[in-house]
């Protein structure tokens, strides 16, 4: 019997199925890192395209096509959506083993109850039956959303932002909390002087803070914090190769502050300074206001610069970078932690070697005062697969305590992105079923139910407290 | 069925049952390196606690029990055994996938009769029933480990040690061979040069060698060498980030060490230095004697400040480090081979990226001359889980020759950690049991089962000669 | 019933066996990398004897013979060819868990219907019956390839070879292509001044240009680029422990290429220097001609400095690197990209920790101008067996498409290890049949049969343009 894409889908054992189905699959979804739009949600936008919807921004399917040899006329070119949907329906039998092939399915399945797995033969044909579905009111931005029981949906925002979509969200009682997420890469993204400094025009406007020393942009960024916290945001994220821990004196993090804010160059290793230094700071003010701060560690960004100068970042030319992450970050939580300010923290890692460095140094700083204070993230990005999420689910067993885990996450621009909670799910009792199976866990379903549930919901609850 | 510490634990197969029933499971054990108190051996100490013996000490719960959000005063903290024994009750069904939860079913099972998974309702009853078994004689420090067919156990032990229980051990005609490991990294601690001069001076009462000089300390080094060889040592133990290969001058180390000596501080590179060729000079007089030396590399220790300051090390604040190891590892074991004074040599490394990196290198210097000289020694610490077996047993496979592994150890500071061995045993019989089920051996299980007992036993005996 | 070695070796499920007995079993084989020798073809070579066709160079066998306590005299010595076959026959069961002993096994099998695991017991007889069958015609080098219906076989030759066999064998109208491939390693290797400039000698002879400046030595070699295009080649190769990013002034890199062409050594910023600026030229060079470059990286050679003395390289003592490689290979790969200059690439690692990183790296080059234009290598050497194709394979799926794979290659110095072949395919077809056992991807082998004679062998046939 096939068994792709049934009820049971990734339950291999009668465990994995009984966990799934009473105690995982109906639980809501917090989804506390996300990149969708607010605008959308706020508009409530109905979306008339299929390939606006499910093609456009998604830099995963683009890369996919490219390594497939369609042109780029057709991924982000001028070609029709018609066209484009039928290149990426050709593409899509090729992604056989990419989490694509499974995310493509599911979210036809789900959301267009579209069965059959997509191909260059049956592309018309699917393209009209999503558009006509898309007309109907169920496909809003809003209704997409509340369809998969979301409740609680964590954007990714600029400091600068106004957070003006947010508030509308808010003053429009939807029932599903959509917070801002603090993520202020952009204070100290120092590569190119110009683009720096407009940055810091915006911030100066924004805060209402004339930023002339490196004491002026940490104020400009606690009144932004304020800001923030003030429209109900919980998180910070920050996404670099590394953290650095850079210790530098005072005047010095001025005088390479001023560097910069004049419009010269910083070589990397005053960068470095600089970051750490508003990385330091930050994460004091996190804790002041019991934020919950996130790294995003080890991508290699925008590898590719004739791309790049097409297309911009985000375009699909990134990838999996092998710094050495382990000193420098354990100095750095061990600097805020020395004066126990550090706050609740969550480590992500694109480099699956890392794992079991990640996994361990989360444990360097729990230190008893909450459960599960300093998290092992999800498996991200490149990561978030079958095997990747196995992986990410096995070391954090094996190294810390997986039943202390806050969950899944979609980390998507895309509405259509929440299977991937369901797969999650799926993977886990998975998981734990054929731990049962083999005889690696007692065969104790209700206890393993709570396991599951609360890694695939309450933990996450009562982490973030939203 | 529920399989879960049944008889057949972790076997999946017939050919797994089959080898680790009439091959494996009744083998003696040699612990070729461990942590145990030899002043608890000499005593035959009675634990009148399952407190003191299961918790005290015990940085693995402690850290398990810290995630899980238990206040300090519960784990190292003033609270009672009692209520220190019913916290960590509370923590066990929620490390369910680590291995402490393996761990403790079998301790509770192999050495109490105790089936039943402990847990917060059955807590008091479990802690009463132990104490009670506890005052029985067969629950002796001695009596624990002849249960467990102990053959021989190697503790481990700094330089400046009397080993005057090993001595009082053996002349108490104890069935079980205690020798003591030598383990110098006192020697070459330089990041504090107070108690590292406090060390030093420790080090001249022992060996009766005035330490001005580099040359001193070798000298003194050298004495003490001779004394644990006297008392029946065999092995050394090296704990370190990384090994370093940094060939210096003699004047510029003994300009360093006489740096240090008088109370200075060096800077890392030149701690290097010293540590190099205190390294090379112990490498070489380990040769001489035919003792084996070990190196346990990759930890990131003490890495929270704060805890480090109330609780001191080894105290469950350690994570694991990525070092570039490959490079000078291998120059620095091709140093002592130039002249052919590589002396056995086992490898430990703690990140499991490295793995390949350590399995492969070991055949860089086996060279012949006996079997297995170089080990890629077993999953160490974070690692020692059955995820992390396994991977070492793969990697070994793949990539050098499982059938020349020396096995097992416990590396444990507890009496009750002896049932690592059966765990390690039952993983390893497993693994080869499923390759036959999958064709990937042929069915011959007489040949599989010398394998096996070679591993568990037999390699250890020729290769350590005890 | 034992399973091992029968047609279905290695293919546990339904789904996996018609995979490969209906769509990769009987396919040819484009061996696009080797290190046959082409003289032993031209010649149509008859071995007299199993231990040199199967023992002498194989530096496989001879570590796992050291390993396990074999005297070199049995393994490079002054022994005789059956005493050498004795040993290792005795070392083979040894082996088990290894590749030496599936490929041991199959090799046996498949050329010479030995279906009995060869032992020290039945050493003797096996050595009389190979000995015996390498008399037959069919035996021959030339017999022995057409056997496993070898399409295409590259060498591998330094530039300043004169191809005189691949011309003779050209001349002989052999059924098989054997066509060079440009690895011009030497013109890089800075280490030693002395051998460094013999080779820079050798080369002016091969290429008829005096090379006294760096430009020199870029025209030579692009003479040699000429030279070995015409004679059908379509492939370089590279093998260093990293690719390094070192942007130079032209005046430096003159400067730098002066000194060590007068004999002085290169302190190794400067060798990085002048290697990077030779592999961006012969980079461009490669694009204009359309040929593909490879790159192996990530090897620690001749880590034995004692037995590199007695026996040279590729003798068995080498292993994995961990040098940090995403951000200065990305940068090198970029560079050429700048310019659209970026022939089709391959990137093989060493090391498995690696393998994300790789697999994502392709991502960034992969513009769409070609299918699969820039590959992830098939597993390479150390990984060359089950567990390492697996990952090589999954993760390549992961982060890449699988569907667009060019497959595999022997590497080797041995007319028998064609199975290789035989084991990539079956190893290939038993995880994509897992897959649809398990319900990860649809029952529907006629189009995942596509995609696996694809990857086994049409996907190389379109790639390569041979």
């Amino acid at each position: 019997m096939d068994k792709f894409l049934t009820k049971d889908f990734l339950l291999n054992t009668s465990a994995a199925k009984k966990l799934y189905h009473e105690h995982a699959a109906e639980l809501p979804i917090i989804d506390y890192h996300s990149h969708l739009p607010p605008k959308k949600i706020a508009d409530d936008h109905q979306f008339s395209n299929i390939t606006n919807l499910w093609l456009d921004g998604d830099h995963y399917k683009w890369r996919a096509m490219r390594i497939f040899g369609i042109d780029e006329k057709y991924i982000t070119g001028e070609a029709g959506n018609k066209e484009k949907f039928q290149k990426w329906a050709h593409t899509v039998p090729y992604t056989m083993r990419n989490p694509l092939y499974h995310w493509s399915c599911m979210e036809l399945k789900d959301y267009f109850s579209i069965e059959e797995p997509l191909n260059f033969n049956n592309a018309e044909a699917i393209y009209d039956l999503c558009n006509q579905q898309l007309t109907q009111p169920e496909f809003s931005a809003k209704n997409l959303l509340l369809k998969k029981k979301v409740e609680v949906v964590c954007t990714t925002d600029d400091p600068v932002d106004s957070l003006s979509y947010h508030q509308d969200i808010k003053n429009q009682d939807f029932e599903i909390k959509v917070l801002p997420t603090f993520r202020p890469d952009n204070a100290y993204s120092f590569n190119n002087p110009q683009s720096y400094n407009s940055y810091l025009d915006e911030l100066e406007i924004a805060s209402g803070i004339k930023i002339i020393t490196f004491d002026d942009l940490m104020t400009a960024l606690e009144v932004r914090i304020d800001y923030f916290d003030q429209k109900g945001c919980k998180l910070s994220d920050h996404g670099m190769e590394r953290v650095c821990y850079k210790p530098t004196s005072k005047d010095s993090l001025e005088r390479h502050f001023k560097t910069i804010r004049q419009g010269n160059p910083l070589d990397e290793d005053k960068q470095h300074c600089l970051r750490y230094h508003i990385l330091l700071e930050l994460g004091r003010m996190y804790h002041k206001r019991c934020w919950i701060q996130q790294f995003h560690l080890g991508a290699l960004r925008n590898a590719n610069t004739r791309k790049f100068n097409d297309l911009g970042p985000a375009s699909g030319f990134d990838s999996i970078g092998d710094s050495n992450q382990s000193r420098l970050l354990a100095d750095f939580l061990n600097e805020l932690d020395k004066s126990n300010q550090l706050p609740k923290t969550i480590l992500y890692n694109l480099n699956p070697a890392d794992n079991a460095v990640m996994a361990s140094m989360t444990g360097n700083f729990n230190d008893g005062s909450e459960k599960g204070k300093v998290q092992y993230g999800t498996a991200w990005w490149f990561n978030d697969q079958k095997q990747g999420m196995e992986e990410q689910i096995n070391i954090l067993s094996n190294m810390s305590l997986l039943s202390c885990f806050i969950g899944m996450l979609t980390d998507s621009r895309s509405f259509l992105s929440y299977p991937r909670h369901d797969y999650f799910r799926r993977i886990l009792c998975n998981l734990i079923g054929n731990d049962v199976e083999n005889g690696e866990l007692p065969n104790d379903l209700d206890w393993l139910g709570t396991m599951v549930s609360n890694i695939c919901y309450y933990n996450a609850k009562s982490y973030f407290r939203f």
